[in-house]
C-alpha cells in the first residue's frame, strides 16, 4: 500500500465556498481570493459558476470574474456549468475548461437540481457534447457518494453507475463528493474500489466535507485506495444549502498539512496559503474552520 | 491489514479535559460528568488527579471528587498520580487504578514536570513499585511522541525507550500522547511500528489531540497498525497549558463516529455521548469542539 509520491489538489473555495454566502461578496474580493491561491501554488482553481442567478445570487457575476482573472500559464481556472446555458455563457466570457455535476441520489437530484438523475446525466451529456466540439476540457462531480441527507445510505454501486456515465460522456475527471460528510475511512474505500472497477483511480478525485470531522481520514484513506486528486477549500468555506448541516469543505490547508506529513508533494506553500485562509476569513468576517490555520495562528500568538 | 474488531476507550475528560479550566468547576458538575459518561457506556473513565494544587488548583478536589463516585461494577476508574504523594493521597481516597506518566522530550519533561526524562521515569517507578505492592494496576503515559512545543521533531526510538521503560517497570498499558497534535498517520504508523519492538501492541494505546485536525487519521492509521485501546475526551475537553497551542484533546463523539463507520465496537451510546457532550459544553459555557456533536446539534435543529 505505498501512496502517491504527488498529489494534486483542486482548490474549490472561490466556487463552492462561496456560493452559498449570504452577504454580497464583490467581483475584487472574489478576484483577488483566485490571484491569492494561485499565488500559494494552487495549479487549479475552480474560479466561479455560470449558473442561473435566481438559484445561486452569490455568482451572478461569473462572466466578471473570469474575465477580471490575471491567469497564470501554470494554472488552469475551471466554471461550472450545470447546463448548455451555462456553458454557451462561460464560453462567451473565455473559459478554458468547465465542470458539470450529478447525483448518486434520486431525492436529492430533485432537490438540489429540480430533475431526476437520469435527467441531470442528460444535461451534464449536453454539455460534455458541446464541450467536445470546442476542444474544451470536461470534469464531473457525483454528489452524495458516501450518504445522502434525504435518502441516508447511498450504495457504492449507485456511485459507480454515476461515475461511469460522466466518464463515458467524455468528462477527464470524475470528482466523487461527500456532500453531506457522514462517510467514514472503510466505506470510502470500499466505494472508491467499486468506482474503480469501471473509471480507472487515475481518473478520480475525491472531495470531503469536514462536517462530521471524517474528512482527514477519508482523504487518506483514498490515498491508500490510489486517488491522487483532492478538491478541496480555502479556509474550509463552504457547503451545500440543500443538504441540512453540511457546512464545511475540507481545509485546504488541512490537506496539505497531512500531504507534507506523509511526505507526498503537492506544490503549495503553506504559509501563503495560510496567510490568504486568514485574509478571506477576515473579509467574510468569520472564523477559519480550518485546525492547522488557527494552530499556526495559536503558535505565532505564542512565539 | 484488519482493523480490530473491538476498541477499548479509555475517556480522560474528567481529569485531562478539565485540568486547565481556569474557571472552578464544582465537584458535583465533575462527579456528574463520571456518572453521565459511565451511562453513556465508557467502561474505563479517568476521574481524577491526585497532584500539587499549587500546580494544577482545578484538581485540589480530588478526593471529594473519587469518593463521591458510585461506581459501576464494569467501569474502572484510574487516577493520575505523578508520584509517590499523589499515589498515597489516591490510596486513601479508595482508588484502584493509577497512572504515571514521562514525556519523550527532555525540555518538555523539564518544562511540564520539572525534572528530566531520567527523574521523570524513575518517579513513575517509585509509583509502580508501591502499586504492585498494593495490588493495583498502573497505566503509564508518553507525552510528546509525535513532536515537543520545544525540540519539534521526536524521533521514534526515543518514544520506544520512554515506552519499553513506562511497560518493563510494570505499567499494563502504555499510552501515546500526541501532546501538540501535530503528527501524522504515515508518522503515527513509524513511531507505533518502533515502540512495537519492544511493548507489544495489545499494551498500547493512543492519545491524540485534534489541534491541527489530524487526531482522527492518526487514530485510524493506529488501527490499521493494530492498536485497540484510544484515549478521547468528551466534546473534546482538554489541552496542555505548557504545551502552546495544544487545545483539543480528540472528541470521544468523533472516535465513536469513526469506530461504529468502520463497523468496530465500542459499546457506547452515541446518543447519550452527545447528550453528554451538550450538558458539559453548558456548564463550561463552550461550544464543544467536537465536529460529531455539532453536526447533530445542526441535524436535530433543521429536523
Amino acid at each position: 500500500m505505498t501512496l502517491p509520491s504527488k498529489v494534486r489538489l483542486v482548490e474549490v473555495g472561490p466556487r463552492d465556498g462561496l456560493q452559498n454566502e449570504k452577504q454580497v461578496i464583490s467581483t475584487e474580493i472574489k478576484v483577488e481570493l483566485i490571484h491569492r491561491l494561485a499565488s500559494a501554488g494552487l495549479r487549479t482553481i475552480e474560479a466561479t459558476a455560470f449558473v442561473s442567478p435566481k438559484w445561486v445570487p452569490q455568482m451572478a457575476d461569473a462572466a466578471a470574474v473570469f474575465s477580471a482573472i490575471q491567469p497564470l500559464p501554470t494554472v488552469t481556472y475551471p466554471v461550472l456549468t450545470p447546463n448548455r446555458q451555462g456553458f454557451d455563457a462561460a464560453m462567451a466570457a473565455g473559459a478554458k475548461e468547465v465542470s458539470v455535476f450529478s447525483a448518486a441520489s434520486e431525492t436529492f437530484s430533485r432537490k438540489n437540481t429540480h430533475c431526476s438523475m437520469s435527467e441531470s446525466l442528460e444535461r451534464c451529456r449536453s454539455v460534455a457534447e458541446a464541450a467536445k466540439a470546442e476542444h474544451i476540457k470536461v470534469r464531473g462531480y457525483v454528489s452524495c457518494v458516501l450518504g445522502c441527507p434525504y435518502e441516508g445510505e447511498i450504495t457504492p454501486l449507485a456511485v459507480a453507475e454515476v461515475a461511469r456515465a460522466l466518464f463515458d460522456m467524455g468528462c477527464y475527471e470524475v470528482s466523487l463528493g461527500d456532500t453531506i460528510g457522514t462517510g467514514t475511512p472503510e466505506k470510502t474505500k470500499a466505494m472508491l474500489e467499486a468506482v474503480a472497477r469501471w473509471v480507472p483511480l487515475k481518473k478520480l478525485a475525491g472531495h470531503f466535507h469536514d462536517t462530521w470531522g471524517m474528512a482527514i481520514a477519508n482523504v487518506y484513506a483514498s490515498l491508500q485506495t490510489g486517488v491522487s486528486v483532492f478538491d478541496s477549500s480555502v479556509a474550509g468555506l463552504g457547503g451545500c444549502p440543500y443538504a441540512p448541516g453540511a457546512l464545511g469543505n475540507v481545509a485546504t490547508e488541512d490537506v496539505v498539512w497531512l500531504l507534507q506529513g506523509c511526505g507526498i508533494e503537492c506544490d503549495v506553500s503553506l504559509e501563503a496559503l495560510v496567510n490568504t485562509a486568514e485574509w478571506i476569513s477576515r473579509e467574510l468576517g468569520r472564523e477559519p474552520s480550518s485546525r492547522v490555520t488557527r494552530a499556526l495562528r495559536a503558535r505565532r500568538n505564542v512565539a
